[in-house]
């Protein structure tokens, strides 16, 4: 049987130890000070752990994977210090701490936000040991691209546009959680196979696993907004239903949600069957996301 | 005899239909037109020319360097942007168009930024054709280095630290600016070379050419804060002295400012010495530097 809290504790070890280790202090000490705080607030470390899990998988080592393991924690971190500021969501709370503009400013939290954004991919293309150059920079495609316009920044414009109205439909629901959520979690899958020299017949299967736990997780996610304490969060609750979001519960409703949330999981799950016991980590995680309480 | 005039006009127009081609719209909408609106409001594009001209004396082709030349006016336009932003410097005019934010809003304006920022990297690691991995992730590192915490960002934390007091020193006007200026202009120079595949000795004697064009820049940029019109400029004029800024005609007053430029372009001229003719669009460039009126 395997113990998924005993590999996630594991792991998260790993990832904090390294996240710590791959941004020291520099001068202007406020502004590492700042990329830190966010950086090393803790959280689930989901989205590194998927890159290594799915690395290990296709035959790669924690060493190769983890710094994309690491850039992919702060390319999450610098998108939760923008989507927190006062121009955008205006959150004062993130992980249970104060979120970065109300410790140290907004002109330092933008900027913290850009450092993060940019040491990603340097550190990808510094740190990646004993994988090809042609991979590396394969890895630093899959990055960007879940995190540009056509990622990250499309979807946080598209909730920004889709805020206070009533109007929004599945298909502009699902647009904005494909690429504010499903297109990361797709390149933690996606990045740690590459680093691994996966064929292109495991990557299509890893995909579709990793946007079937993208859309489950954010599914999850709304849920928790609306079932869960700010305190069990981390982070404001019942905020979506309070700026007039759109979520899955609001176009569902809860039990409908949760159910259609299980059978991504599912459907996810059935994507790993071809590599048996190898890929019990993986199947493991897709569990853990729609069983989380926070 | 070398026409800079038409060297700048024909590279300029080579620059701006890649620039154009290069971010072709794509939804949201609203993003995409934020960026393009920036990212084509004109400007010298001394950036993308000064990596073109690089790439050309090391022995490599324009084709080669246009990703990377493209990359560069990204970076430089998302920290506008976000330097523009209230937060920050607060300005309403930049190339003499209202700023992104003012036009898009603070949020779209974010998101714009990070958008380019991320766009940049993608950009040279999908596009850029007959050059090594190795090398295309050597530009990489290059560009993220003169961007990060430890190039343009760490450069405006202590632009905003420094704002406001009456004792900043000659060496934290010099910390402000090599890496708000000179670490995106090294880059420039470096990562032109490095496409083309220069050896340590060039880079070396380049890097220097770089350093002492980036301080004659600001120099003069200082300098035509207080000479030039705002109309002159494109963007609001007098700037520095109402926010209190640390310059370098406050530190040294406009005449021995001036004369320090000049002295710093002979230096960079006299490395360029050794490649004789081939070197005259580099030379003819940082002459522009010193003697540009806007």
């Amino acid at each position: 049987m395997f113990d998924l809290q005993s590999y996630l504790k594991e792991k998260q070890k790993l990832v904090e130890k390294s996240l710590d280790e791959s941004l020291p202090m520099g001068k202007p000490e406020k502004i590492y000070e700042s990329m830190r705080y966010s950086l090393l607030a803790g959280g689930k470390r989901l989205r590194p752990i998927l890159c290594l899990a799915t690395c290990e998988l296709m035959g790669g080592t924690d060493e190769m994977a983890l710094p994309s393991a690491c850039a992919l924690e702060m390319i999450h971190t610098m998108s939760l210090i923008h989507d927190d500021l006062p121009a955008m969501d205006n959150d004062d709370y993130r992980r249970g701490k104060l979120t970065n503009h109300k410790v140290y400013g907004d002109d330092i939290a933008i900027l913290a936000g850009d450092g993060l954004l940019t040491y990603a991919f340097e550190y990808v293309a510094r740190e990646t040991k004993g994988v090809p150059a042609e991979n590396v920079l394969e890895v630093i495609k899959i990055l960007t691209k879940a995190v540009g316009a056509e990622g990250l920044v499309g979807g946080q414009v598209m909730d920004l546009e889709c805020e206070g109205k009533t109007d929004v439909t599945a298909e502009m629901l699902s647009f904005i959680h494909i690429h504010k959520t499903g297109a990361l979690l797709e390149a933690c899958v996606t990045s740690g196979a590459v680093l691994a020299g996966a064929t292109q017949e495991d990557l299509s299967r890893l995909s579709i696993y990793a946007k079937n736990i993208g859309l489950a997780f954010q599914i999850i996610d709304d849920i928790l907004d609306v079932t869960a304490t700010t305190e069990e969060l981390g982070k404001t609750a019942g905020k979506d239903l309070s700026a007039d979001k759109a979520t899955y519960p609001k176009l569902w409703g809860l039990e409908e949600s949760k159910a259609k949330a299980d059978e991504l999981i599912e459907s996810a799950i059935a994507q790993l069957e071809v590599y048996g016991e190898k890929a019990q980590s993986l199947k493991a995680l897709a569990e853990f996301i729609v069983s989380r309480k926070n």
